[in-house]
């Protein structure tokens, strides 16, 4: 039998309004869809629908800039009140220039602009009103997410809170893991042989990372898009994986 | 209709030596699998099996190393001779620690160790007598496949080379793309609206490397892998695109 990997973008996802309970919109829409989850189905949801359930949505006209804030903000020419939202949302600042703030997320992460997001936020936003945080704990949204679904399909499953992320030196957004629950992201190949029994190059692989990144492609960034996508064939090791087993450690990072 | 993507991992590769004729090869195993290729697919070639067929395989007893060599050699406690390799593989070292170089590779990306690979090499190579270099020029390789399965097939395609690479703040390798044929590697959304009329967060997507993120997810590293993903249903923009089109221009890299 070929070795096959599905992705199905899953259609009838409302929009997300504060105190939606996102596990109950994705049961409902996969039963609308007739679509019933199997287990060892990865579930990738898009952290835009999570924040705004869980009311991350910030007035910017709200927030009063730091005086760091505004030493950032003249230096990278951006608005004041949002640098300071980058800055109360990251543990540091790594890089900046014109237009662009990378930051270490209070998550840790390496991201531009804290992730935070101007985009797709609510309607009439069209005078940059409204930001949208990252979800304040992606693995705890996983698991929440992760434990409605398995007991209304009575499967065995993992979820992913993924992201759009640059990186640092290839242009072209991606979708990155920034939330896990019951899978390790990493699969470890340490001691496994190649077809000639020598040891791999590779020891571990970026298993979360590689479903994000594949889920994205039909998730669309525009009008169109599709904020949840069920994985199935996807090889994992099922367990309790969070995001924190994804970073390099400072310490070991040589590019911070 | 859902929107799907999928992937295939396609059986029959046998193992590959110096002149075999890649697209050859995967038109008889598409032939033999009855699984002919349709139009707007994406045909996912690992690099290792491209590198045997170019010959890129090199005696580590016959590299004699430089002064050079010797000396990163000894900073990070690796074989001086392949050492030697990377670094002729390389237009510059980034990075260094025990065990680890990191560079610029000749063909414009940063990786580790210049891509050159212990694993899977060939039978006896357990004294680590033979070690495999990247592609020559992998868009060309891309290019070359891609023309012959569109006339063997009659249809049109995009091809990519992938190699497994790591990242700078993340652990886990994943599927990278270092060769591209009949897609712009970019899908380009400057312009584009969000659901509500606001601008994009998000102007340049990495298509190119999400699929070959999916398409690694099929391959595997170890004695089980297929080297060669057939991807159906992605959304990509058909064009002359090249790897060059994927690298962050080192004057705009902040980590590099």
């Amino acid at each position: 039998m070929r070795k096959q990997l599905t992705l199905t973008a899953l259609p009838g996802i409302p929009d997300i309004h504060e105190g939606d309970e996102i596990g109950v919109v994705i049961a409902q829409a996969l039963a609308t869809e007739g679509y019933p989850l199997q287990n060892g189905d990865v579930v990738v949801v898009a952290q835009k629908v999570i924040s705004k359930a869980e009311g991350r949505k910030v007035a910017i006209a709200s927030v009063k800039p730091s005086p760091e804030a505004m030493a950032w903000a003249r230096r990278t020419g951006k608005d004041p009140r949002l640098v300071e939202l980058i800055l109360r949302e990251s543990n540091r600042v790594l890089r900046a220039r014109r237009g662009l703030i990378i930051t270490e997320h209070r998550l840790g992460f390496v991201c531009a602009n804290a992730g935070i997001d101007h985009s797709n936020v609510c309607p009439g936003n069209e005078d940059n009103g409204w930001v949208l945080l990252l979800p304040e704990d992606p693995d705890r949204s996983a698991r929440r997410i992760r434990g409605i679904l398995q007991s209304h399909f009575g499967v065995e499953i993992a979820v992913l809170v993924i992201d759009s992320h640059g990186r640092a030196w290839r242009l072209g957004a991606v979708g990155t893991a920034i939330g896990v629950a019951g899978m390790r992201p990493l699969t470890d190949l340490r001691g496994q042989r190649d077809l000639y029994g020598r040891t791999l190059r590779t020891t571990r692989v970026g298993t979360a990372d590689g479903i994000a990144a594949a889920a994205a492609l039909l998730m669309g960034e525009g009008a169109e898009g599709t904020p949840v996508v069920i994985v199935r064939g996807a090889s994992y090791q099922p367990g309790d994986g969070r995001l924190q087993d994804i970073l390099r450690p400072r310490e070991l990072d040589l590019f911070r």
